[in-house]
């Protein structure tokens, strides 16, 4: 063990949750981390709502009923949990909890709600990421789309977006999305310090021992 | 404030601590980061030791007088202090909390007993970066410098390192030490990250409740 390159050390994987309101580039920041770093996996949630055209159970969601999804919930096999439009949408303990022991680190796309229930019960594993758009003018000119909507609809979108942003303050990191580049490569500095943590480098202890043994010759 | 961009937000500094038994490349690192990173300085100890030629007052040590400095502790005006072979170091305070408040951050080269108090005076100001050498025999490689010393010489100085290692626990984030430049990088990344915690973010009170306006027409 002694020997190890630092990257090479055993450690615990992350949850790391990446919220923002609509339009502020969430999305596009989580696929790119999907698809440039091989340690992050999406988390995959449970629901009740029937799957669409081209899904696949397990790797887009684990397609449940309802008495299922409850006796889980009943059962405290979800982290998380909540009601959307009248499906419901969990998170699985026990796949995530695996995980994290072998050294996988997972993605969330979700809101503040669900940020909030993921820390209660797992705070010093969970990474709360927050983006912001870089002004009130461009938030809004996002969500407009094409022009196409309602002033009504559009209100709708911007009320919904200054609740979400009203929550900023739940999270450890927040990053500005002036530039999608830039605000990517934010977010994986933040994501690669926190694999840094003393806390999660369960092959430390080894290492150390390794480091202090009293006869060097013998290693 | 709410059109300016991430980077450009104010934001409070912060004290970022590096230790490391000898030989791990702590200096290295340390020179590196003063060199190439604008926004961090060192800590300017004061002492009781005279000034070696060279050396500048208020640059390289605040030099004081016993009597001075015996009252600087007895009035708080320490973070932390110690005595190394009879002369007293110690780190003053108001230097520091102004500085963090206008968003400078310094750089600590101490170890683990200075890094315990400014921790426990400063909490969350602190960072704490612990490296450690990549293996038993490199450490000795290293402390045996050019092999001139006897063998009485060097076991003292692996046994210094070896009960500086043992304090690795202590530390927010541990980085081995292969190779110096990969090294550095690690570090820079967790200097960058800690930047963007949102509670260091002090300008986002301001910048979100920009975004959350209702007429933005008026901005």
């Amino acid at each position: 063990m002694a020997d190890q390159h630092s990257h090479n050390l055993a450690r615990r994987g992350l949850m790391f949750i990446l919220s923002s309101p609509s339009g502020a580039g969430k999305t596009t920041v989580a696929r790119r981390l999907l698809a440039e770093d091989g340690e992050i996996a999406m988390s995959v949630s449970v629901t009740t709502r029937p799957p669409r055209p081209g899904e696949v159970d397990g790797k887009d969601y684990h397609f449940v009923d309802r008495a299922e999804f409850a006796r889980m919930v009943e059962d405290g096999e979800m982290l998380e949990w909540a009601e959307v439009f009248g499906n419901n949408y969990g998170t699985p303990k026990a796949h995530i909890k695996a995980g994290l022991k072998a050294g996988q680190d997972f993605l969330f796309d979700i809101d503040w709600q669900g940020t909030q229930q993921l820390y209660q019960r797992m705070e010093t594993d969970v990474v709360r990421v927050f983006l912001l758009p870089p002004s009130i003018d461009e938030l809004e000119d996002r969500l407009r789309g094409r022009g196409t909507d309602s002033e009504q609809v559009i209100e709708g979108r911007m009320s919904r977006a200054r609740s979400e942003i009203s929550h900023w303050d739940g999270y450890d990191f927040v990053v500005v999305n002036d530039d999608i580049d830039e605000c990517f490569a934010k977010v994986r500095t933040i994501l690669d310090a926190e694999r840094m943590r003393r806390a999660r480098q369960t092959g430390l202890v080894d290492f150390t021992r390794g480091l202090m043994r009293q006869d060097p010759g013998s290693a």
